[in-house]
């Protein structure tokens, strides 16, 4: 299964890309999608184009978005979900489940504790993902996402196998 | 010119299509967008789908989305932010120029009052576009941000035009 995880920006989308054969993890590509244009509808349009464009590259089977911490700055929240609704959008329009994680929630399954900083989750994803090079820290953060969802996907139950 | 006017939202996003020809406008069409979906990827690529296929039968030459209103409920900005987010792709993509415009310039311009309710707005909205059958309040509020949009439109100036 390959598994495209996303830390969604509107400056800096962190997106990598892992393989996950049995219990076994390999990293396959990470990146940051710069997006440009002077306006926020053409950053946007920018932002979809690049993400499609990694779609298209590694075919992934799933993917997961990391969950937005809404703070009280309620005009930095609206960009990051105008953002965010691109990040999902992106995968969704490719036929994907589009898993959704906390970020306590990645931090805890990828370090181990809550609360790690961004170094932290850079060194457990080096660990995890023997020979990767991280593209910048926003990369890191989506491949520690893809590390999370490889771990959390739903477990195909017999039932729910034979009812399909 | 044909200036398709949003007033986004995930639940129902309101749209409205006018044609200004020299200062007269006319009305095209109106409608609502409910996106399906029992997961929030599923809705917003719903919502870009229906979005696309309105801007597929339309073809309008620009856009016009309404500015969101930053509250303090941050879920709530994140959830619109979301579907802004795909509003604003939608034509941008498409390759139009997108106004911006706050919830009471539109006002102000339609009504003349930064205050009006929505019934105010549908009733300008019905003087100025006769015979209009308005689909929904959201749409009724799409078509008074198109109107919005076409007396605001920067006009091309004689120096522009020569540089161009």
């Amino acid at each position: 299964m390959r598994v495209l995880g996303i830390d969604p920006g509107l400056r800096n989308l962190g997106w990598g890309v892992i393989d996950m054969t049995g219990s076994r993890l390999g990293h396959v590509a990470n990146g940051t999608c710069r997006p440009d244009g002077d306006s926020l509808p053409a950053r946007l349009a920018s932002l979809f184009e690049q993400l499609r464009a990694v779609l298209a590259e590694y075919a992934p089977d799933a993917a997961a978005v990391e969950q937005t911490f809404v703070n009280k700055d309620g005009a930095a929240t609206l960009k990051l979900g105008q953002a965010r609704g691109v990040a999902l959008l992106v995968p969704a329009q490719a036929g994907l489940e589009v898993g959704e994680y906390a970020p306590n929630t990645v931090k805890k399954t990828v370090v181990g504790v809550g609360h790690a900083d961004k170094q932290q989750i850079a060194h457990m994803v080096r660990l995890q993902l023997p020979g990767v090079t991280l593209h910048s820290a926003d990369a890191a953060d989506a491949l520690a996402i893809a590390i999370c969802h490889a771990h959390h996907r739903p477990v195909i139950r017999p039932a729910a196998a034979l009812r399909a």
